[in-house]
């Protein structure tokens, strides 16, 4: 069993990093914020004698060996967060996983095959886009060069420059990860588990994802003076297309999900029709067709809306994950182990897009949930209580320590 | 007749003041680029002996003598512009003002009244609400007090502390003008005199103007995780309430005008569901009745879509101008002088807002438009033509000389 109490402390230590006066982290990747918080997590890899090599994109992994020389059972998240991020997302399945080693060494037990703790570079996808970016590259899925070369949202700069200036561009490889298996212990992050009292959700995958950036380009000008008719109101075309994805969602029952997170106007003035307007749409569902479509829709609509306002539109595709399926025998012996440890379990998929997913295309991979207290996460208020991180942490451990025996 | 090179050059060098890049000026009320343009137009106003005051609010009063001592004549605009905008809204009716002064002076004629010529603080309303603050503080619209402690929209600055560090918190008091009559001469700023090749328009009022700022305060949430019915998605309700502003405008036949400029998520990433929006709106109709109405409609729409969101609403009138109608007799003595001057006129409501629609409410009072190529305005590239230039201010000088010399 793991030590509940230091388990815990670790999740408040990290926390501080990037703190928010009036709680919750805002921890952009590779932020100065990030860099402390790497930092001390990287310290405390090495105070537990692991392994830690880090790789070209910032992905770090700290190796607990084993009896033999294998691929090693791999865990592990992310410590970035949003703008307005919680203590939980990511930081909780770094840390318990490396509490897993911690345990282990103390009871002085050795696995067959290593156990590997792992956090890999802007899961978030809040500051650079695509989320899942470090395990994407890490696993083959995207060019590290297009990867170095994409540009942060709040500042410009580039990612391959941030890695440099805050001492993570590594010299590992990537692109051909050599690993046994892959299992993710995260916070649900949505409503389900805690809303039916469960302590333990059993992913079986996780839903598509599509990001689109975008832009209208239009004509500012007088607000009073401009007749309705010869406007080129950027700002209003995007509003309408705004609404328009609000309409999908509902008319596909609401299980077409619609988000448009960001909306940038400029000049941003009253009196002053719109000249630009920088959106991005957020469209997942389960089922990859209906998401397609989806997209599809959105950008017919999106391109009428803009010849009616007389604005131009370019669109660019920010992440476009199709859903994802988890192994069936990794995904059963996380049920076996929470059902042993006498915990309620529901199968679910993820609504939220994780660095497992990007491991389901090489290896064996699963992923726990713990509850998220009204469902809340990308808040400062995310919570998950005690107790249910430490049982999250034990089935983490008897799921690792089976594989890893094997 | 007034020097057009003289008239020109003045507008020139006016301009260099909070010069973009790219053309046009940023010159926004109270600015560091708004003190060096006002101080270069005191020095000006100065170099033509005229008895210069400052008032309270910030405006500034150049007057030239007339033979007896009596209420002045007055004309003028403003020197403050939008974030991106041109070279001739406002600054066009000052220095035409201060042209008009220069060819009585150099023709050694005197009038019976007195001549001023005023520019206004914050005409534009760009960085503080409302619009035209200075010339509604000066006719006694607005208590002065409550116009120093408006906030700036981009600092959050307070107006009088803005007056006092640029130096124009001035002693002269307000809200009792002692003016003859009031003539602002601008650039349309809309596409009518231009589509219709008309040198002048001749204004008989101005529409009513209506803003509104909108707070929609909801929960930030995780875009993949939150059911859209568990939602409180402020940036969607703000959305859907600026779409439905356009329909409105549309309802009307596009007569009834309306903007959404201004619109801010928080915290603006792309997988955070918003947690806050803050959005204006501007409605403008020469009707005030329907003005109303609009309005009216305007906020039952914001209040039932935050509530079908979940989400908090607040508003809070921003300016709030009835339709205005000027002197005829004035009126009437601008048509006369364009058409003594051979130029062809359009009687017209103004769609934007001057600062001659607050002296309406003191004194008679007349403006003179002359034509914006393509109807361009608050934009970098506005553009009158020089001999429209001059011809407008030659009217000025012609509807100044005749009402002086009453
Ligand atoms: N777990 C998590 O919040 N990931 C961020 C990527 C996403 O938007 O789903
Ligand atoms: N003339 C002018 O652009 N005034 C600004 C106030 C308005 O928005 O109409």
């Amino acid at each position: 069993r793991i030590d509940g109490a230091r388990l815990l402390a670790s999740l408040e230590e990290l926390g501080r990093h990037g703190a928010l006066p009036g709680g919750g982290t805002n921890r952009l990747a590779l932020s100065d914020a990030d860099r402390a918080a790497r930092d001390w997590t990287v310290a405390r890899m090495r105070a537990l004698d692991m392994a830690v090599e880090i790789d070209a994109i910032g992905n770090v992994f700290a190796t607990h060996a084993g009896e033999e020389d294998l691929p090693p059972v791999a865990t592990g998240s992310h410590i970035d967060t949003v703008r307005t991020g919680g203590l939980y997302d990511g930081n909780y399945g770094v840390l318990a996983g490396l509490e897993v080693v911690a345990t282990l060494r103390a009871a002085g037990r050795r696995t067959r095959r290593p156990i590997q703790v792992a956090f890999f570079t802007n899961e978030e996808g809040a500051r650079f886009q695509p989320d899942m970016l470090g395990s994407l590259v890490h696993v083959g899925g995207m060019p590290l060069e297009e990867a170095l070369a994409v540009r942060a949202v709040d500042n410009g700069a580039l990612l391959g420059e941030e890695l440099l200036r805050i001492g993570y561009a590594g010299s590992a490889p990537v692109g051909r990860p050599c690993v046994d298996s892959f299992v993710e212990l995260h916070i649900e992050q949505g409503p389900v588990l805690d809303r039916e009292g469960l302590a333990i959700g059993v992913v079986e995958g996780v839903q598509g994802i599509c990001w689109t950036e975008l832009t209208f380009t239009g004509r500012s000008n007088h607000a009073g003076t401009t007749p309705m008719a010869l406007r080129q109101d950027a700002g209003m075309a995007a509003a309408r297309v705004a609404a328009f994805a609000h309409e999908l969602s509902q008319r596909y029952g609401g299980r077409q999900l619609a988000t448009v997170g960001a909306l940038t106007l400029q000049p941003n003035l009253v009196n002053v029709i719109a000249q630009s307007a920088l959106m991005t749409v957020d469209l997942r569902n389960t089922d990859g067709a209906v998401l397609q479509q989806a997209q599809a829709e959105l950008l017919a609509c999106a391109r009428r809306i803009a010849a009616e306002h007389g604005v131009l539109l370019s669109h660019r595709s920010l992440a476009d994950f199709a859903p994802v399926a988890f192994d069936a025998a990794l995904v059963d012996s996380v049920e076996r182990a929470a059902h042993s440890q006498g915990l309620a379990t529901l199968r679910m998929p993820s609504g939220a897009g994780h660095d497992a997913q990007m491991f389901a295309r090489v290896c064996p991979t699963a992923m726990v949930f713990v509850p998220s207290r009204d469902g809340l996460s990308h808040n400062v208020r995310e919570f998950t209580a005690p107790e249910q991180l430490v049982q999250g942490a034990n089935v983490l451990l008897q799921v690792l320590l089976e594989r890893a025996d094997r």
